[in-house]
């Protein structure tokens, strides 16, 4: 089992990309990724995607992309799970380098929704629920989570202003990013007036639609140990649980999320207590909530508290959502999970913009989340 | 790098499924392959599934399947590459028990056609070529592959009659397996008498559109060299070319099969000639003798010639589609890759049905291509 790391990073900003197809935004973001790690070979490809294939009648990514960006012949596939498919990409690069079958693998993130209507998107989104048990008796992804931010407001007796906390911090973190798309800041007034999306969730409490892709170049550790681009891969772990809300216990508990990370803090030998800053999947704010706490960083029912006390600001005990997050850099489905492992690798390169970078970043932590917490990837990188 | 092998087999009948849906399938196979393992635990699951998103509008299949057949919680994703989608998840499952980190993986490929409308159906396959510059103008598969067969008639001058070989042959060991769907034999008159598809394809140069599903149990060699039911994968190598066919400079050449085979044989150490037989991706007619040549067991323009010779039935020098191949014993897209490599297992196991046992078997080979031949997976294995 070798050890990997991340030595390239490549990114399109986040926007409606009416002016290019899916192909070429994944290729600008491996091409920006292979020049950052100067290299010219790439022996394989993971690429990230969930609805290329529903909504662009373009399945087959892998040897397209492969093709288009120039490197026609290599070993080349899609992975796909739902919200989580760029996240799961990474973590197949990683196995691939570790196997010592493939030496430079790239994972590249890619999603292209704004240009369909509404009504496909969100009939392609709800394929990631369980189509016999939740989407065909009409349960859109909004509606999934607005059941389970209602019944963590009756669980935990807390009100709906509480939760205004999390998305007034990944615009205020996202004004930074160049690659955001919402570099803008929103106050609890515009919370509080927002249109409602599914109750209780309203439109500020929802990460956008979204085009974009990201590319990280994954190698092995020992041949890059101390370049400057070099971001070591501590842990990238998977975990999963029912599709269906229903099937679960506890509705406001992400077992996956405490399965991975417990999995990735083990393989790091860390604890929550040592992680410097966390790219989470603030999908909905309530998201962030469930993210946050079966990860161990608070205690269940107490992260409201936590964080309108300030703890996951920018310059808090630990700064969340450091770009922007889904809810500010914006959601392209299939390339979110690469982006989140981008910037925290960004993060400790120590190449954020000024005002969003945390100094002294030791371990940064990322988590990727599909569905509503049935596929979740736990990333740990290190320098 | 750990070497791997394959210890479980499991599969539905390839058939027109109307009482299971696809989890369903999927979970039959991944239960009769852990029986078949004498194991219990399960640390990864990789599904190959091409068309669930488009046709059942359920995406997420890792998570899903992973849930229902009593494994949820651990690390599982679905794997597409069109048509090579069983095949990929063959290799990611070999990735990750290589890399020591997964124990034990199961590669499950499962796809569900025949209850959908067959114009959905062929839209849906369709996203397997160039979605911009082939769909688009109404290409569909059987119009690639008979494109691709008339040049090859033009090439070598060689008369359609002398493919009827290659679908009489698979039907032939098709009726001694109880898992195919043609159990019946198919005569050169019944060729020529068959109805155009897109010509000059006609219906018995076509494989079907079928379901089923097909899994495989992978772990670590060295825990089980030895045991009756252990098959080494000396190599499983995937390699990609141009999605379109108009951007390849020969479209009677299949560049990715010759790489990834000749990847395949420097790994295994072996040549064509040591190979005792070869479950090819006879998807048309046109893709067996494409196959055949560019995988070095015939010269180009020579193959039909040595198949009417007889060197490719059952009891000739190398045997092909054992089991039926895609032609006889169907091809549930995403799920063939997986059936392939396992009736490759069963011949070195000696479980194949009297009729269609390849006596002496020493190494097995399976190909298995998606679109027009822009990715193939190349596994070889040995006893």
């Amino acid at each position: 089992m070798r050890k990997v790391a991340i030595i390239g990073l490549g990114q399109t900003p986040v926007r409606e990309h009416w002016d290019y197809s899916i192909r070429q935004l994944a290729v600008q973001a491996l091409t920006e990724a292979m020049k950052d790690a100067g290299r010219s070979n790439l022996d394989a490809l993971f690429v990230g995607n969930m609805l290329s294939g529903a909504l662009a009648e373009q399945e087959h990514l892998g040897a397209l992309i492969a093709d288009y960006a120039g490197y026609a012949g290599i070993e080349a596939v899609k992975i796909e799970a739902a919200c989580a498919s760029g996240g799961a990409a990474v973590r197949q690069a990683v196995l691939a380098v570790a196997s010592g079958q493939v030496d430079t693998a790239a994972a590249v993130g890619v999603e292209k929704l704004t240009e369909f209507s509404g009504k496909f998107t969100s009939k392609g989104l709800a394929t990631a629920a369980d189509a016999d048990y939740e989407a065909s008796i009409g349960l859109s992804f909004a509606a999934l989570n607005a059941l389970m931010m209602q019944r963590y407001m009756y669980e935990y007796k807390v009100p709906k202003d509480d939760f205004a906390v999390f998305p007034i911090n990944a615009h205020h973190n996202a004004r930074f990013n160049p690659n955001a798309m919402f570099q803008y800041d929103i106050t609890l007034r515009q919370y509080r007036k927002a249109k409602p999306i599914a109750d209780p969730i309203n439109l500020l409490d929802s990460s956008p639609i979204s085009d974009g892709a990201a590319a990280l170049i994954i190698v092995p550790l020992d041949k890059v140990k101390g370049q400057d681009n070099a971001v070591e891969v501590v842990a990238c772990e998977m975990a999963t649980d029912t599709l269906d809300l229903a099937n679960r216990k506890n509705a406001v508990w992400l077992k996956a999320a405490e399965k991975s990370s417990k999995k990735a803090y083990s393989v790091a030998g860390v604890g929550p207590g040592d992680i410097d800053l966390f790219e989470m999947h603030d999908a909905f704010s309530i998201v962030s909530v469930l993210s946050l706490e079966a990860c161990g960083f608070s205690e269940a029912g107490q992260t409201l508290k936590k964080a309108n006390e300030g703890y996951f600001k920018i310059d808090g005990q630990l700064p969340v959502s450091t770009m922007g997050g889904l809810k500010g850099r914006g959601h392209p489905v299939g390339a979110t999970g690469v982006y989140q492992i981008l910037e925290a690798a960004m993060q400790i390169r120590q190449e954020a913009p000024g005002n969003i970078q945390v100094p002294d970043v030791r371990y940064a932590m990322a988590q990727n989340i599909g569905g509503s917490g049935a596929t979740i990837v736990t990333t740990i990188l290190s320098k």
